[in-house]
């Protein structure tokens, strides 16, 4: 008889006991969502996935994706019953200095993606998906998620694009436990939810499966029969919430909810009785080490899985070295914290551009140089993928898909999918440049914000910033842009006012790992200012005007640096001088070179930005300078701005040449 | 013979006549995707919806939301032959000084809800729907969407939660042209699109209708059976993109290409003889002014909108005053600029709540007086409905549900759908109060932004702000609301920090009626720190301490504020004396009292906030008082927090006592 259905329960029955004892050692958790879920993990580690525990980032590896990551408990079970979290490592979950986080983190480094804000982790699997595609590999991608994230609509944005794309490499399984942390969800509380689902997956075009989540041997089939299908398939796997356990099994009013000490005991005992004492299971006792053995005989009977995880057994050493960003990890965890790409001093090459072909006097629109720059980059770098939401004609990522069009993803009008695809290219070390109006990345903000928390690197241009958009209106400016890649951990923010800091800016990006850059375009054509030699190191500024007699310096980025040039001029005709930074880095910010300047400026700023106040250059400025006693001014949008010409609406705003000129006289 | 259809036909040639006149005129506009749709505005306008122009916020009148808000022409065209907009002003569009911008916004008293990002148009309907219900009222909700933003997750979320609460009322549309910006749509790019979205609909359990959207005849049959059904009913209208111009139509690379006035004239000859010549149309001419007369013989035969467009013909004028906000509306037009309730002085109840019952000392969440005030006001005021994104037992929205069964709307874990909903409940004067994690209204940003744009008044409850939730970790941290919710025109921010300011920041929500407002609440519970009888003005914060020896000002806000309390207590221990604040009112900012103390303070403010730097309170306050040369040192959290403790957490971001202490003592 095959033994591994056997074992795979006993898997899931330890996944059941580590999920328990967790939580309860923490006294907070998601137990009752990580108990339903337990088969399948059980099925998909131990089986299903093919994949080598001792070389996570192996490039043939079948890749999983916890998108319900409040049932994090099953991920490290599961690493730990593959030998890579030692018992007492287990316990430390949810501490301030363990990796194993309440959600997972990049800080576990067999986290495939950082999630717990909800419907994310399907569109990673897109990513994922199409990187194995695109590099030519035959790995699969599957993603866990939960029946009460299915109302996000993300997911469906994944599901359209999933079937665009034909992904036969897609495998997604939905713990179908009917109950969300409040209420059931929408699809239980009237009909049968897993055939509503099946419905909906089906009529996108999916192959949507049900299965018994609690069955092992009907869920090993369905999912070994998921792997040979033509198109993304979506498995939907009846289960109980909290199943093994009667104090909450299937029971409302018990989500996020951890056990007492004594509720714990009268749990495991539940689980010793149901599971346990299974006669097929008595073959297989834990070791003395409280971690599990395999069946007796012989782990070869298993398969691929489980004779790497009797090579596993010899070896729970550490193989990534701790994170040196990461100090205060208590050294006496040997759980590898950290993906080893993120470690400081991790080699990588470094890809430079041509000299630009931009001559200064030269009208271009920033927006194009990205385009134009994303296709050399991608001449000298051949991981450069770019995706781009159905506006790829006014982003111009069309000119790198034209030179590329194998390397270029159409999204279609779904920023959140996107972005959160881009950290499944990521992962599989690919170099994702994603764009659309930055107005419109405040529609994926979370799932930025859940990049960020996970340190992909994306690379963001967003086009058609501020009000110098003009005649479309303020639905389609991006005017809190800066403001939101700004408050993003490890971010750059890069915001030209020419072709020539444009082109060096989009190589700057390709070249920062450490977290998301963005780059901010504009849709009107502006004048080239810089020799095509020019650099422009990320956390510089450029001192375009400097001489004795400055009585303030006015800082200025892309449009509103061209405004501030011609304030210069006309001032200087009255004779009142003025000093002028291009502000081409926002974050992080030339503190040095700003006070340098402000000080010989009478210690007196204005800043000018076509962005909001909010989290704009004024305010950064403004707080990076307090403690000095320089005085800044910001001029920023303040008020709802409306359709127009630019001229109209930079003078409405008070961010045109007039407006410096009025507060330089005023000062 | 009936004369409807040829009438609607007369109509449709004339919204096609118009929109290609307007986008002409101005240079600029997206008039392919205007005359895709427009018989099924003639259909809508002129026939199927019930509703009287000359009061637009009648109760009873169906609603209509452009949900592809770039087809802005369509609106305006109707509005022209409703006789609400002359020739002359119609060609105003896109003017600075006109209220028909490139996108409608509530600038243009008839348009019932500011679109132009896409995807958001159908939540809208939702909450609109939904109102009708709670108001008892039978009018139906009409939205036209593109086929492109169907890619858009939201109007997945609509879909379903349409479904769950069973809307007989709401009737969208989509207007299936095939072609995007950039490229074919997903589904016209493999089978029939029309079929495929059929599929899709009827899965969800909507009722799907497939109709040529350019035969008259079945688009009015359709509409009217749509009336009918039992349950949200979505009509696929079959179109061509640029419908009647050669030039275009049915063409790529013509998406938002306005027509030089060469091709102008070919195409307006091409209109008029391909619609203006058909027989039956010979019957209606255009009237000497340009504006289209109905039948010769009698509107009357028309029904009801016949009617009324008879009437209005009658009546040009505007009947409301333009707003005084926008003074910079051209007068000499007579379009009705900005609805009235948006008008300064426009008179509103003032809710009042009972005195709040809690006692100094004890300890108590905010999160949780939210909802407990929340009750309160639901009292007092019977259009306070609550919405919540299945966090209810978080945000404590459960009190009110509890309360108030039937104002309670379960949203489901669909933020983006939850938030536009609201801007239905506030367009049908209902009050939303709309709650989630303060992490993931992030998901909920375009939306926000956009009801903005509509100058909707949203009233948003953040709970578990800040790295002082602890365990759950990062992906749970609202760490960027305060600088998205700064960022919104005319929005104010409130951060109360204990239980009394709590519940009067809620009831100032609930009369606060010019923009959004956003109250962030905490998940710990902290101690009363008010009097029972304190008021709490917006726009206000509170000197909790001060002496005539401080030797620096501290802002707290929230927890941090208790933090300014201990650190207070601790250096008064050595004899440190220094004031504090409690910002409870971040957004508008007490300016002057903020600089009163910080001049008796030695001009030094030590800000301490849980929540990133980019936008937040210390970059608040530092660009504020920045030209009075005071010096602000500002306390944030600068790096990716983790799980931990409350306690661990805000000691490791530098914002606890310890923290202010240490820098008092540096200063």
């Amino acid at each position: 008889m095959n033994e591994t259905i056997p074992f795979l329960k006993h898997i899931a029955y330890q996944i059941r006991k580590s999920s328990i004892e967790m939580t309860s050692k923490a006294g907070s958790g998601h137990v009752t969502s990580s108990l339903s879920a337990a088969d399948i993990i059980a099925a998909l580690f131990f089986d299903v996935m093919h994949f080598d525990p001792d070389q996570f980032e192996n490039p043939n590896n079948d890749r999983f994706i916890l998108s319900k990551g409040h049932a994090s408990p099953l991920l490290y079970a599961a690493w730990h019953e593959l030998g890579k979290i030692s018992d007492q490592e287990l316990l430390s979950y949810r501490d301030f200095n363990s990796p194993l986080e309440g959600h997972p983190t990049f800080r576990f480094a067999y986290t495939e993606a950082a999630t717990g804000s909800l419907g994310i982790g399907l569109s990673i699997g897109v990513g994922e998906s199409l990187a194995a595609r695109q590099t030519k590999r035959d790995f699969k991608t599957f993603v866990l998620l939960g029946d009460s994230e299915a109302a996000e609509g993300s997911v469906w944005e994944a599901v359209q694009l999933a079937v665009y794309y034909k992904l036969n490499n897609l495998i997604g399984i939905i713990d179908c436990n009917r109950l969300g942390q409040s209420t059931p969800t929408m699809e239980a509380l009237e009909g049968d939810a897993p055939e509503r689902f099946k419905k909906m997956f089906d009529a996108f075009g999916w192959q949507a499966e049900i299965v018994d989540g609690h069955d092992m041997d009907a869920l090993v089939t369905t999912l070994q029969k998921a792997r040979e299908a033509d198109r993304p398939v979506m498995i939907i796997a009846r289960t109980k919430k909290g199943y093994g356990v009667d104090l909450f099994e299937d029971k409302e009013g018990f989500h996020g909810k951890a056990l007492n000490s004594e509720q714990e005991q009268e749990a495991l005992a539940q689980l010793r009785e149901r599971f346990a004492d299974d006669e097929k299971f008595r073959s297989y006792p834990s070791t003395s080490s409280g971690r599990t053995g395999g069946p007796q005989r012989s782990f070869s009977e298993l398969g691929k899985t489980g004779e790497i995880r009797e090579k596993n057994k010899k070896d729970y050493q550490s193989v990534h070295p701790d994170s040196s960003k990461n100090s205060t990890v208590n050294a006496s965890l040997s759980i590898p914290a950290v993906r080893p790409e993120l470690v400081e001093g991790y080699e990588r090459a470094y890809f430079s551009l041509p000299k630009p072909e931009y001559k200064k006097g030269d009208e271009v629109a920033t927006r194009k140089v990205y385009g134009k720059a994303l296709v050399a980059l991608g001449n000298v770098c051949k991981e450069i993928v770019s995706l781009d939401a159905e506006v790829k004609n006014s982003t111009y990522a069309e000119l790198f898909e034209k030179a590329y069009p194998d390397r270029f993803y159409q999204c279609f009008i779904a920023e959140q999918n996107m972005v959160s695809m881009g950290v499944g290219f990521d992962r599989r070390k690919l170099i994702p440049f994603i764009s659309t109006f930055a107005a419109f990345f405040s529609r994926a903000h979370d799932q930025i914000r859940m990049a960020a928390v996970g340190r992909a690197s994306l690379k963001l241009c967003g086009s058609h910033a501020g009000v110098s958009i003009g005649q479309d209106g303020p639905s389609q400016m991006g005017l809190e842009d800066i403001a939101m890649m700004r408050g993003l951990p490890d971010s750059i923010v890069l915001y030209p006012s020419d072709a020539v800091s444009a082109y060096r800016m989009v190589e700057a990006m390709a070249n920062y790992h450490e977290g998301i850059s963005y780059l901010r375009t504009t849709r009107m054509a502006t004048p080239v200012i810089y020799d095509a030699q020019e650099s422009f190191p990320v956390g510089g500024c450029k001192v375009l005007r400097e001489s004795q007699d400055d009585r303030v310096l006015v800082i200025g980025a892309g449009v509103t640096l061209h405004e501030a040039l011609k304030a210069h001029e006309e001032l200087a005709k009255e004779g009142i001088v003025i000093a002028v930074i291009d502000l081409y880095c926002i974050k992080p910010l030339d503190v040095e070179t700003i006070l340098r300047l402000a000080k010989a400026c009478n210690n007196q700023i204005i800043t000018v930005e076509d962005h909001y106040m909010a989290g704009g250059i004024g305010e950064a400025v403004a707080a990076a300078v307090s403690e000095y006693g320089i005085k800044v001014y910001p001029l920023a949008v303040t008020h709802l701005p409306r359709s127009g010409t630019p001229e109209e609406l930079l003078s409405d705003s008070g961010i045109d040449a007039q407006a410096i000129v009025r507060h330089v006289k005023k000062l």
